[in-house]
């Protein structure tokens, strides 16, 4: 008897991505797998709707790549190293098989870039937009992970990379930011598909940073989370966040984009505190992983949570709003 | 500064579920948990969208519950025991409130019921309908897990339970299904909407069962699966299939309704081999569970993968379709 359509497609789309025997060839109930020998495990998931966390017009490989790295940022954010994924989607009937070809090759080379296999997953059809869950397990020796938990007053908050590209690209794409270069567009753009989970930092900061987490809301909202965990409040040093030639160049032509760098989502680059004079280690982790860091502000006593942004006479900024909301 | 809506909600309705330190208060990027010592980890996911997987009518604790228990049914199918999950659900904008509360209400009985904490997860809003996805993490002793493959030519088919409850109480909701006592339409319905993890009798299988799954799609189209992978076919009797005694009256009123116990699915009840000879050990094994276990058939030399019902008088029956295919 032939294979039911769902199985007949996992079978051609997936398998190639379940080369692990943990997956048991994407045949049984579920994966079954031996944890890493004495290490923790780290396990985290986030879901995409198209039409709101990714664009109709993105193409189906960056969709997929992009649902895979936001997970594996949450295991950099934590130190942690990929394991394995499990992948839920629910697709419109009589959707595009081009489209979930695209899809899968996109997850196929990010399984190879990152080395993190599909180990299982369900295939549902929906009347709605395509709906896409993914879990991600991953590992980290005991007591070395990253929490948001941990920071304390009068420590450096440190970001990885630049910021608010991704906000940018996304209005690139949305055709609501003329006038840029083509390559800068592109840059842009491309920040906003396929985000670069900073593993390497991740780790290479474990031991060094007090708390961290990866910038997915705004670092404003995100940086929150840390400050109201340590009890304390937060400033943001508007004219030291650092920004890509390429979001200089968008600011150049609307300076009111310059606080997408504090308010827009979707970087995924690391947010995370240090002592300050740790700064030479920090500059060292970051320099073995690859990845430049900036100094953006400090924690300090205030109202927990409370996060201020100063522009650069040092006044306060005010944020229309201070990150990405899901509801 | 106010918790954002998302947060708020987390912390209000997801965080009496999360009462474990590995959920770390659900204030982290991922979920970070010591696995059990000696123990293989297993992972299953499971989908579910309103309108397709449960009824808009459905209450919204029966589908939380419904949820849960079918990502545990996927636990039991291989001997192994729950640990944890995590959950992500895209809901409609404006949704209901009083909808997210039934729904946490109900993950928090089956929480305590099956001792599965949650670990974390992802909340969004869709414009499409609720769209949930559910991975769950459980753990077996190493080489001791049931798998679909494993079975071989000639050994006897078995069933827990009744078969065929689940579809009829789907017809029940939908009002397909008339002219049964109140009594035996809530049975059904139940049946439907709340599934029972078979976990204890799947642990008892361990060492005994050959091969074994969880009943979803249907037990000729489930039962397939085992076959294909143990290249032979397969034989049901249709008048060896377990039925409730609701199931029986229903059938009374409408014999047709009898092949639901092979080709309708949702029952989760455990599907599994074991060789000839060995009914007392499976059926020691199943009164240690508590539950009712039948030879419904056989495995048996052919086509991989091709399931033959068989009526009363031993002729195969013609059904239209084997099963739920999700596409």
């Amino acid at each position: 008897m032939p294979l039911p359509p769902e199985f007949a497609l996992i079978a051609k789309y997936f398998a190639p991505l379940a080369d692990t025997p943990a997956a048991l060839g994407l045949s049984d109930d579920a994966a079954l797998l031996a944890p890493p020998a004495g290490r923790q495990l780290v396990v985290a998931a986030d879901a995409m709707v198209a039409g709101v966390h990714f664009l109709d017009s993105d193409p189906a490989d960056t969709v997929a790549r992009k649902l895979l790295r936001v997970n594996l940022s949450d295991l950099a954010a934590m130190a942690a190293e990929p394991l394995g994924f499990l992948l839920t989607i629910a697709l419109p009937k009589g959707f595009d098989s081009v489209w979930l070809r695209g899809f899968a090759a996109g997850l196929l080379e990010d399984r190879r870039q990152f080395d993190v296999p599909l180990l299982g997953g369900d295939t549902v059809s929906t009347p709605g937009p395509a709906t896409l869950s993914l879990t991600i397990l991953g590992h980290v020796e005991p007591g070395r992970a990253l929490l948001r938990r941990g920071a304390a007053a009068g420590e450096v908050v440190w970001v990885s990379g630049t910021l608010g590209d991704a906000a940018l690209g996304l209005r690139v794409l949305q055709g609501r930011l003329r006038g840029l270069s083509g390559r800068h567009a592109a840059y842009l753009s491309e920040r906003y598909r396929v985000p670069e989970p900073r593993l390497e930092l991740g780790r290479a900061l474990a031991g060094i940073a007090t708390a961290a987490l990866d910038v997915s809301d705004g670092l404003a909202q995100d940086i929150g989370h840390i400050a109201r965990l340590a009890g304390c409040a937060a400033e943001l040093e508007a004219p030291s966040l650092p920004r890509s030639e390429a979001a200089a160049a968008a600011i150049g032509l609307d300076a009111s984009l310059g606080l997408l760098a504090v308010a827009g989502g979707d970087d995924y680059e690391l947010a995370f505190t240090a002592p300050p004079g740790h700064e030479a280690m920090v500059r060292g982790a970051a320099e073995a992983a690859g990845i430049g860091v900036a100094p953006v502000g400090r924690l300090l006593a205030g109202e927990a949570g409370e996060v201020r942004v100063l522009d650069d006479a040092g006044r306060p900024v005010r944020l229309e709003r201070t990150g990405w909301s899901h509801f």
